[in-house]
């Protein structure tokens, strides 16, 4: 098999650059709908990131028109068995929890729509810029199939009266609203969303990677402990994270007022 | 016993409306207060509902200028023992959970005042719709009884300064920012909110009453779960909900974009 | 040893009217970080006011430009020794969980900024007023340590993808951006803070003494119980309070339209 220059472009791009790892959806013209494919190329993606120790943050975006439309309603339609339909979302499950235990921040760089599952992404991932223009709305009401699986990553993101809202009534709310809500962190305007998300990610590359890999891994986990337990954890996380010579390379150049020279960077 | 035609009003009037149940609260002189009468006659009639497959929403309404004031407190008075008090709170405990665990989504339709128990009513609702004149407070701190069973609800709705604020205080809130605070979901001009109520109601009566249904049994049951749980669980009832003839329907509907026949209306 | 006139005030200044304690942090020149001696003073007083039934509310409040820095960067470089990070983040999280528990609440009174260990000071408090030109931020990131107990306590107020944003950048947000958020309940111009706390202790000082400690206790605990667990417990919990002597009195001047003189101040 040769490899020629128009061979196809692959469903799932990555970029690397001084840190930022930047995973693309690519198939625009199916509105990057999470197909078994392309839950594949995710789940391995996000896979080979979790071994590598290069990786600073990553950016979730799309090619095309939207970000992404959810499950692929024709493939699934096709295979009308309820295994099938089992190991399809257990798997879409194990993307979005392979988001929140992964080592470092996933941003999500929203244009277009962001529906059924591909809002539980949005909601899935830590923090998220949207454009003006884009919509977000949990629609598999609208086909007879309420959206059970975005209900678990987009209740955790808002308020349970508004998620409700969403869920039953199946329609699109704007950026704006999206932001006020707290399922998005910044709305930017359509033509200045890289530069928004750039200064996300240019802040997160400026701290010490251990501080950063710390905190996501300690933010998610102590969130349902109860209060003294949360604590504890949390306490003995900080007394490790102390002995990181980062702390002491930071603290000094705070002390001193200078900028820090991150070892772990 | 005869039935004339001046025998009294239900203290709560049940509507059936092309699936929409209203249930108004009929005490008006009295604010609506959650009397044992009250209580008792929102318990059989929720228990109805559960059992009636026509139902396809609730509308929780209310006669005359309140919406409900909370308990009565003259009857609260007039029986000062503790086992009363505790069969009494049990029994309101009940209606709430009534209300959460209903197979259908409840709606509250609130004007004027919902103080006390009547605001825990709201709160309990799946979905709220508000006149902009109408007011919110967990007001039994002004007679020297801490609204604990509210609080039960009201903290599961809005963060938990704004919550304990209202505690404390007893102060109202307005419509506006009831809704700014997620206790509701739409503040209606006060001549408009029948119809603000209908558009609700007609948006879930327009989708499949199995996903409906489905929604709203999973919804608050995956909410306290961990996470991986609640995927497992998510993912399973999404599955199940797959197999429904409306999604079939729902999905063909959709790609060839003609609006879609439900078989569980 | 002589006490002189000119002997040093305390690092944590306590002062009581007619039910009101406050506690100012008194250490200006070093932006009242929480220091061992300053954790240890807090851990103390918040002892004496648990065994204080003459105690109504609590305001915490600091001296000078700003309300809190978080931990003393200096003396925790001065000590790089895990066990002893082990015990001071121990110790922080024993002060933050004694405000928590304190039978009576604890309302955070802001000026300047509230960093770190700060701002858990005044997510961990059951209310909050800040000037208009104080600011907030978890910045322990920025010196390369991850401010994981912070995150403890601004996570249960805040939206997750909101706290993960101040955590992950270490920016600063505005009094009003944390009024929205949900962190503080009310932004009061610089010049009306003290007017504006007052506001609220008069308002919890003319509340029954029994139901305000009544709601104190239950508010905390129930929050992460099961809803039917919960139901259990602020039912039970609201009999009791039913039978102070406080209610009868409070729903009598309620009736008959007079102000409550309550027993239990």
């Amino acid at each position: 098999m040769s490899i020629t220059s128009d061979s196809p472009a692959p469903i799932l791009q990555r970029l690397d650059q001084q840190g930022i790892t930047t995973l693309t959806m690519n198939a625009p013209e199916r509105f990057n709908a999470l197909s078994e494919a392309m839950l594949q190329a995710l789940k391995d993606a996000l896979a080979d990131i979790a071994d590598d120790s290069s990786v600073r943050c990553v950016v979730l975006a799309a090619e095309g028109k939207a970000f992404c439309a959810g499950h692929d309603l024709k493939q699934m339609r096709a295979n009308p068995d309820k295994a099938y339909y089992q190991t399809l979302f257990a798997r879409c499950g194990e993307v979005m929890q392979a988001i929140v235990n992964l080592p470092v921040p996933v941003i999500a760089k929203v244009q277009g729509i962001a529906t059924a599952a591909g809002c539980q992404l949005v909601a899935s991932c830590d923090l998220a810029v949207a454009a003006r223009s884009a919509r977000f709305a949990v629609s598999g009401i609208n086909v007879g199939l309420f959206c059970s699986t975005p209900a678990v990553a987009l209740s955790r993101n808002v308020a349970r009266k508004r998620a409700m809202e969403m869920l039953l009534t199946g329609e699109f709310i704007s950026a704006e609203q999206a932001a006020e809500w707290g399922l998005i962190n910044r709305v930017a305007e359509d033509d200045t969303l890289d530069e928004a998300t750039r200064e996300l990610t240019a802040s997160i590359c400026a701290k010490s990677a251990v501080a950063v890999r710390t905190g996501k891994a300690m933010f998610a986990r102590q969130l349902t402990m109860p209060l003294d337990e949360a604590y504890a954890f949390a306490g003995e996380t900080m007394a490790c994270n102390m002995l990181a010579e980062d702390v002491s390379e930071g603290i000094d150049a705070f002390i001193t007022k200078r900028s820090p020279q991150w070892r772990h960077r």
